[in-house]
């Protein structure tokens, strides 16, 4: 039994992709999984008769591509993202399995779009790409050789969610997820204030607001409990301004 | 914790594959999961550059890669072979999932060499090479866009075999199969007898085969077990042709 709504509702997300061919071979990937929504951060060369050629048959994806300037762009509206990563890096946050992370993926897709992260071919995704998202898959490799071919990718993490979506029934207790812009706009907001109140002084700001990203993606915000923590931030800030506009008052001279 | 030793004991043979691009694509699957061996059946180039290309530093399976002239020659020695094929055919035989064969496998492979056995790009495997497999696998896939590419498929099913070995425990009660050439050769007896018997008279004989191999593929036949069922053969035929020897002494006039 079926759902291919449920795979409608998922984007493949390849950043700054090297060889056009390699787009071609991950949309014919996605199309024999079920999946249709391609979308491309600043690729090398798109479109590109390599990609036609590689797609064999998913030329209709191709067309339909979109292409961004930015990953904020290509994840505009997504509640859930899900980043494919070679490498288990220094940063401690969970990594699932390709079997684990498909089930979760569908389930948050009963109500909004989702998203698969794929890195270039070389270094795969940054750091502040890897941020964007609520968790890390890693395919199980050979240590010694574990470079799998980009549509490679693709292909597994696409087979392990048309299993899943064979199987998939929603859950009863979805929380309303914030969307990537909301989340993204909470921590820009934290970002400023942390500045503004003078935390960052003997702090690392990137890395802090690193370990911040993965702490929020553990908790999946939901939009209400977003306006509580700006709130706070506002308060914050607010106080701050206070503060300020009171010792100016009282140290005119100063 | 992994099992190297026991993806060691799978060969990986493609048939008649018609571009070499995808020799070298299938190699590089094959080492990011951990497989080594690689056996052509009469590929129509090879060795070749664009084979060297694809296999982006697999090259080493492709140098110890085997080139045989017949399928009994790749599979000369395996115990246990897993047919892929896109599509489910007619013949009655059980067809399973890469997540269901993939633990099989390594189950058989505990004792010998097993194989897992990829047709050609455009038409798949022949029906009498499906013949020669115990199991057939179906990737599950988009019913309207079903063509996985060659290399693609060995990556789903590598990966299944990776994930699998991850947690493999040898189960205790192994039976002791037959090899691919003993099988055979009893195929080929039993084949010779049906004829020498008159049986094939009003019976269609290659598909009636077909038949019978299935059956004996659910079977898993021991040696022993071949050993009887020769002998049962033997003794049809010299019955026979006792009978025959007395008919002519009987009526010499004949």
């Amino acid at each position: 039994m079926d759902k291919p709504n449920i795979l409608n509702k998922v984007r493949v997300v390849l950043s700054h992709t090297t060889h056009p061919g390699n787009i071609g071979a991950a949309a014919r990937a996605m199309k024999t999984m079920g999946l249709h929504h391609l979308y491309l951060i600043n690729p090398r060369y798109f479109p590109d008769p390599q990609a036609d050629a590689m797609a064999a048959g998913a030329d209709d994806l191709l067309r339909d591509a979109i292409v961004c300037a930015s990953i904020d762009e290509a994840l505009q509206g997504v509640v859930f993202t899900v980043a494919m990563t070679a490498r288990l890096r220094d940063i401690s946050v969970e990594v699932k399995t390709p079997h684990e992370a498909a089930p979760l993926l569908l389930q948050e897709a009963v109500s909004q779009p989702v998203a698969l992260l794929f890195g270039t071919e070389m270094s795969g995704l940054t750091n502040d790409e890897m941020g964007k998202a609520q968790v890390l898959v890693n395919i199980p490799a050979n240590p010694d050789f574990s470079s799998l071919n980009l549509a490679a990718a693709v292909q597994v993490m696409g087979y392990e969610l048309k299993v899943a979506s064979q199987t998939f029934l929603p859950s009863v207790n979805t929380i309303n997820p914030a969307s990537h812009e909301q989340v993204e706009g909470f921590f820009a907001h934290l970002e400023k204030t942390l500045f503004e109140i003078g935390f960052f002084t003997t702090q690392h700001p990137a890395r802090l607001m690193q370990r911040l990203r993965r702490l929020y993606a553990r908790a999946r915000l939901e939009q209400e409990e977003i306006n509580i923590l700006r709130g706070i931030l506002s308060a914050a800030t607010e106080y701050n301004a206070r503060l300020k506009k009171r010792y100016l008052e009282e140290h005119s001279d100063v």
